[in-house]
């Protein structure tokens, strides 16, 4: 469903009007963790994210800033999220400064407090991948936000600007909700995902070290909406407990379910969707914490080996052509977040075959299409008290995104 | 001859007038290479960077962009042209993002296609530097526009990025036609270029490896204007055989000529331009690819020491006083793209002589500054259909570069 | 005092007629020494610095540039000046682009000004931090404010960029004038200033190798406000003499004065403000320089380890809750540049104890808030002829910082 056909349906008013109807409160909140927030402020932001997605394609200048910086914070390599942040806060008018921290400068405490408010004078907001600490990105998350919060209380700064979670060791919220788009717009609606089965399946890398948030992610959202969720890993390979938990309380809470199961085929069996996708287990991520934090790289090594060593017992959890043909009428929506380790492509064996890939490329280039309005929309929803009629006045303005085109 | 008096003289309207007559078609098309571009074409890139200069000296905006990003591809080191890249998307309201390719990201196939439509959400235009590998950087170029043609087709992207070749293997035309957009100038119109000799020759430089591009950019796009040119080099130092061929295609077919020699005497006398820059010879550039890809240290060092033991043969292709005495009146016009390496300033035994260059400085900082606009003009030719509406638009807008300067 | 308070006393059109009545005419100049500043310049910097910082805080748009650049050259390591630079470069619409000179760019003579030149093209400011080499970093700054005044008299650039200091070997302006304008709000004025007595001392260090720059910069500003300065170091942490006869001057010109001692005690006796900050003797600096340029390690390794030894000397240069006692009512200001060494928590032994910290943290976080106003002001003065007509004329066009915020 290319996105030209999108765009002509898509009622940017009655987009607004609906918005406006759903009386979210984000203001001077950040954007965390999914579960912590509540359903009128997830369609929120999924509904600005559609609204910007639609003014840029219509020509329509969402900025809303003459100047200000957003800062992004990666504490992990990325390409891809950091062009959606960088997109997105250009999107808005605000220029991206990236703050390099020197490894040195990884401390806590006084540190956190004293940079997040150095580097916040003229600043909107604060975007933060930290993903390779299991107990630590989220942690880390919260004491910028509560130095920020103490910084705009006592006067030195003149705003508060938002954080939104680039990634952390818990969730993965820009990702989750894009594909969550992705899905709501390939299927026609929120109401046609009552009902759909989604296999969120480890898969088989040569690479190890793949962080538990995009599949938590995924499962603490998509539990949301009804959908009967088939969560499947090799033995070994559980999520953190507490989010399974909390997601499969959503799930019976929505109408929906979830499982768990450690086969792929299973997880498969007449799936209207399949998201297979590596990760690494729970303890694994446990006793990397104090092997990165003591620089043992040694030990790092060696828990890589065994690490490997344990994924090659499991090369045949791959989305080959047979597994999709277990799916419904064997056609399966299939996503991954990308970049996939294909078979034959990237690697010599992976998480996906090049047939399979081929077929959805498009697709996958889709889901991620969305990454920069979803988080556009966690700013806007952050720095702004009314996201509704700003929206209404940049439409109302007449500013064209380029001038002429 | 200073900007000043340019300035002066120049007539914006008639200079938009002229664009419109040209009634080039470069929308949703890529400047890879100058020889690919009818005259028309050329023309107009030259008109609109003459028009975007003087629109900067009267304080004029030219921002045509209320957002956007601009991607600079840098696989190679640079400073000059990527400030001029970033002052050129700065100039029309882009934001520069770099994209950092990790060594190990240097794949070709899947990925190119996969970080192409992911860099491109909100990009308006991809600049690239690829200069390295005989018959790789092109091929690159080409390969990023196939995926962005194929992600506007398929609703991947909303919009189309023009690419932009900022150095290839091939050619350097944001440099060539910074320097034809200077002897234009300096001599007094495009019809004062006719019958001129330019010697594009070969000099010594301590250094090893420099790209054919800049000589290759040079004759590919100075033929075209009815110039006789003088290439000369010493024996072995080839330029790519292809791109000589149709540069001596295109001097008869302009009513000039070009010739081959390897005496830098002959090429300098008489002259009215000299343009001596170093260059590795076309075998040895071949043979550095596979020991490139195969990041053969050893093989390397053999190679640079060889080439190096080889270039210092000839010392005596250096742009001394007493070459300049040969050219026409003494007094040709030097040229060079910068750093030029210097005798006793920048090296022990350099292109040319302190002196010469000393009394040229000046002249080759101009020659430079043509650059930023060069390129702003390609972008502008690649997005917008109607670039002379355009420059008419933001010319009546009354909108300043800076306020009250 | 938080700001929201002086937000609300704060009258713009005042402040402005005031800057209008003062007359300073930096236009076309830079901003390297403040003692090479006259009154009307100072106070013009320090009140623009106040107007920007109403402006945002009451989301008037401050944007003076529709377009431009703005250059950072960071010869040394800096995250707060980084932002603070790129904070004030946004504020007024220029975008940053870093000059990242591979060391073996760091030459000087020809390279220095075609460098500037080349990077200037469409350049508004070049910010400079170069504060390793005592003798070099002010004469770097000067060398490339000559290559851009020679760069716009030969036509080569069609704008003059304004050079700003962000650190050099002998002063650090934006820092001192920060710190100034700190205390002048802190304590109601600068008449409130007359007689006040500020303590400068050295504190001590497990680091090594602290520009001098940050003491000199404040006593060069201070002495020239009839503050009483008391300058106090171990033996041996001599500052530059020149520096030090200059500040002695200007006090006393002023109605105050400066002494110099060895004693922490009595320099804080009595003194309504503590600037406690560690920094390296003269001539230690001075050793460093031929050792630096040399890159001789070994050499390096051991001036550094005498110099640590030197400084274990002196660990009762502390900043505790003791020295405070003999303060004005045990209540000094106490002030930093940051980030401080902080006893016990930053490392074992530092410049001041964590208790002392502290209590004083909102205030330096406060003191560092107005460096990107600072920064801001000093490009104002030297890119417009009337900064406040064009203050007023930002003022009276109606445009938010920031939409319907």
């Amino acid at each position: 469903m290319p996105s030209a056909t999108e765009t002509h349906k898509f009622d940017l008013e009655k987009a607004v009007t609906e918005l406006k109807k759903l009386g979210a409160d984000l203001y001077h909140k950040d954007f965390l963790l999914t579960w912590q927030k509540n359903d009128a402020e997830i369609h929120s932001v999924l509904r600005i994210a559609e609204i910007l997605k639609e003014m840029h394609a219509r020509n329509i200048s969402a900025r809303m800033f003459e100047t200000g910086l957003a800062v992004s914070n990666f504490r992990d390599n990325s390409t891809r999220t950091r062009f959606s942040f960088a997109s997105a806060c250009n999107l808005l008018g605000l220029a991206v400064q990236d703050l390099d921290e020197g490894k040195s400068q990884i401390a806590h405490g006084e540190t956190v407090r004293e940079t997040a408010n150095m580097i916040s004078f003229l600043t909107e907001v604060v975007g933060i991948r930290d993903d390779m600490f299991i107990g630590k990105g989220h942690t880390y998350m919260k004491e910028v936000a509560e130095a920020l919060d103490d910084g705009h209380r006592q006067g030195v700064l003149n705003q508060r600007p938002a954080v939104v979670n680039l990634q952390c060791d818990l969730d993965h919220p820009t990702q989750s909700m894009s594909d969550l788009l992705f899905i709501k717009n390939h299927f026609g609606g929120f109401d046609k995902l009552k009902g759909k089965k989604i296999a969120m399946t480890w898969a088989y890398s040569p690479s190890y070290g793949k962080p538990l948030s995009v599949p938590q992610g995924v499962i603490g959202l998509a539990s949301r909406f009804g959908m009967e969720i088939a969560l499947a890993y090799p033995e070994g390979y559980d999520l953190i407990p507490e989010v399974v938990q909390l997601s499969r309380d959503q799930a019976e809470a929505s109408g929906g379910m979830l499982t768990v199961g450690n086969s792929m085929d299973s997880a498969f069996a007449g799936a209207d969707i399949v998201y297979p996708k590596s990760w690494a287990p729970y303890d694994v991520m446990q006793k990397r914490v104090p092997l990165l934090h003591a620089g043992d790289q040694t030990g790092l090594k060696e828990l890589e080996k065994s690490c490997l060593a344990n994924n090659a017992k499991f090369k045949d959890w791959e989305c080959t052509e047979e597994k999709m043909k277990l799916t419904k009428d064997g056609k399966a929506l299939y996503m991954h977040c990308l970049p996939a380790d294909i078979t034959d492509v990237s690697c010599k064996a992976g998480e996906v075959a090049a047939s399979v890939f081929d077929r959805y490329r498009d697709d996958t280039y889709r889901e991620a299409s969305y990454k920069p309005y979803i988080i556009a929309a966690m700013i806007l929803l952050g720095k702004f008290k009314d996201p509704a009629a700003l929206l209404k006045t940049a439409m109302e303005r007449g500013t064209s995104r380029s001038l002429g085109l």
